[in-house]
């Protein structure tokens, strides 16, 4: 394994009376026997997890498909949000540099949202006979997506002709259900499937995650492997780091830790740390338990940036209230590194760095945080990768995605819904007018007005 | 003013048990009277409130040393961490197309980690001819920026010779304090200054942010002449909304509300969230109160973005703990706006869509997430820009560092300094044997050995 766990500053030896004891941990033998059992009963139902080793067929139909459009296109376009699009982004961000973009082609965009003047400024750099549009949307129903989709048929329909349009559009959606298979079908769209059993969080390993990998060079194969050889580690043995990584939150969120941060030491990982907190926030954010009891549960995932945040968060993490847990992502061996030369050997305040390098000065502000963090007796672990590789972020991937799944099951709650976000879209829809939504409509209508003394 | 606080939903009379009431403001009376009276007594101390007025000579300096550089460079480079980085990267992200880079000129980049990989990449996309580094620090001691900027100085200065690399660099550092003033002296840079009074995290009103918001071409009249209508709104009326947005948060965070989420429903605020953070972060979160008492008090900042983390972080937001308030941007009008066409007026999941616009689309989603989470008990406020102007953003950013001040009064801390970060530098100035931290070293080194059985 190329990943890496060091939990010793989460725990009371090291980090004192906020800190997690050995026997903290013993006493859920049997929670977390129960919680392996349960993860292994229910496997046949979370298709997730066999992504790793069931796509064989998907990553040939892939790279085909990839060899094959390539040549014509020297843009992709992904219209996803959520689930669609922080994976992508947080591989594409892994392995390539910010400004890729710049030098390479196909030029990867991913629409994540709405906004008309974010849309309306990559609109304006395209060339739609070389873009290719990639549409992600298991249900097809995804409102931000759809919209995006249905100004784009139309922008490419204008422009090229039905005919042609079509030869700019891929899909990847159910393979049965909703609106955008159907669409797909009458209109001869490429298509790609969200298997049957993986929710948008957990899509990362299937086509929604593999096809803008495999589209900007990033060898899906690897990731896969990835993925494959962390799963063999977790089946193998209960003593493992996607288990530890939820016991470790599990008991701090028992301690009154309600926040998480996650904090790459890596430029490259900022955006893993997004997608982490789509996973572990909309998984486990949830207000009733399995037995349907209110629990209002959930711990919230802060995203930061090492060392940026140590000029930002960091105050508030060494002094605020001991509400939450540090995660660090760090990185042994950087792509490449650059020499600080030494300049100013006369001044004591900065003399002191020359000689050194970026790499260094980084791994050790990651190193030194954790130490300030838990001298002042603040629980924080460290996440180490040997390096940035498809294969060790296939890894890193499906080691929280386990670590999320068994965190559910220690919660005691479905990780797997989110019926929370329904009472937003419904009123949308209401306000949209869409037929069904009259009585939500009342309702909005009906809501007591606001009050002209709350309005500055 | 054109920006708007709307409140109802923070109320109980609308949001129910974990809101707040007309009476837990008004039991505030003294202490909001106190806190005002502090803030008028401290002003003279507060250097950063009278920044939107006495700079005219400043911009003018600014203004001309653009006006005469901006001929020969194409790329502006800005050296800065923390409060010299999230206010100038604000800015710019509030104003201009996140693509700026790509059709406009000057090219703004901000290196505000020390990653390797990131540098270098930058470093590809320059020709130093025509490039301008801008070393922001106010110490002169950050670690980070000073690396950054011996690297460049020594790369300009091979490439074109101490004489014309000298016309590449300018610093904004402290007027009298700290090395980089002595070498821009020495070297004959031009410099800009970091008024005495102006923390970084309160900077972006001084040269720090006017500076490349100038070269970009941006407003700087107008932004300050927006925070100063917004000065004398506050100065002129104690129920004002920068006083309003810390009392609501004073009496969440007594109410266990230890997280505020800042979710603006516009890509282009999207960093105004991250420097909000810094600044509601690293002022609030503080160890000891002015007494002397230790309180470990602070509430912890998280960075959304709507419609994106609708599917994302609305699921934990409307189920999870109640311990978060959530504050959401939006914008009445936005810079352009694009039509869903009515192409799926047969699938009722979609065909709703066809007609309207992604403004209306993404307006509607703030207000019915907003109105989702007010049923769901969920305290939230609004602020509303009219639209996204210089003007408005100068009003906003003043709004909210005044708030932050006010926040630190009502908590009894000092909301100025950042005792918190030292312990985590002055370790990484031992591992890297600077002298003077011998001892620090020697402390490091007697640590206690992990344990193996912590790692995974």
């Amino acid at each position: 394994m190329k990943l890496k766990l060091d939990y010793n500053n989460m725990m009371a030896d090291f980090v004192g009376a906020q800190g997690i004891s050995q026997a903290d941990i013993d006493g859920l033998g049997n929670r977390i026997v129960a919680a392996h059992k349960a993860l292994a009963d229910k496997r046949g139902q979370m298709a997730w997890r066999d992504l790793p080793h069931n796509q064989d067929d998907i990553v040939e139909e892939i790279l085909e498909y990839v060899a094959e459009v390539l040549p014509r296109i020297d843009t992709l376009v992904v219209l996803g949000i959520g689930g669609s699009a922080l994976g992508p982004i947080a591989l594409q961000a892994a392995l390539h540099s910010p400004l890729y973009n710049f030098g390479n082609r196909p030029r990867l965009f991913v629409l994540d949202n709405i906004d008309p003047t974010t849309i309306k400024s990559v609109f304006a750099m395209l060339s739609l006979e070389t873009t290719l549009f990639s549409v992600v949307s298991k249900s097809g129903a995804t409102s931000e997506t759809m919209a995006q989709f249905m100004i784009v048929k139309e922008m490419l329909e204008t422009r090229l002709g039905k005919e042609r349009a079509a030869k700019h559009i891929v899909c990847t959606t159910d393979t049965e259900n909703g609106n955008l298979i159907k669409i797909a079908k009458v209109e001869g769209y490429k298509t790609f499937y969200v298997p049957n059993g993986v929710g948008g969080r957990f899509s990362q390993l299937c086509p929604v995650g593999l096809l803008p990998a495999a589209f900007c060079g990033l060898d899906i194969r690897a990731l896969l492997a990835g993925a494959a050889e962390m799963d063999r580690a977790i089946e193998g043995n209960p003593h493992n780091m996607a288990y530890m990584f939820a016991i470790l939150h599990y008991l701090t969120l028992k301690n009154g830790k309600n926040i998480t941060v996650m904090m790459p030491y890596s430029d490259n990982l900022k955006y893993t740390a997004d997608w982490f907190a789509q996973l572990w926030g909309e998984s486990l954010g949830k207000r009733y338990d399995n037995n349907g009891n209110e629990v209002f549960v959930g711990q919230t995932p802060v995203r930061a940036l090492g060392a940026t945040d140590q000029h930002s968060q960091v105050q508030l993490y060494m002094q605020g209230p001991f509400d939450k847990v540090v995660v660090f992502l760090a990185v042994d061996e950087f792509a490449c590194d650059i020499d600080i030369p030494k300049t100013f050997e006369d001044m004591p305040s900065i003399g002191f760095l020359g000689g050194n390098t970026l790499a260094t000065l980084l791994n050790t502000q990651q190193k030194t945080t954790a130490y300030a963090l838990q001298k002042a007796g603040r629980p924080n672990m460290s996440i180490t990768l040997a390096k940035i590789d498809e294969h060790i972020m296939g890894q890193l991937f499906y080691m929280l995605e386990v670590a999320t799944a068994f965190a559910g099951e220690l919660l005691n709650i479905d990780a797997f819904d989110q019926p929370g976000v329904e009472e937003g879209k419904d009123a949308t829809y209401a306000l949209f007018n869409r037929p069904g939504y009259e009585a939500k409509k009342a309702e909005l209508e009906a809501a007591p007005p606001k009050n002209p003394k709350y309005f500055l």
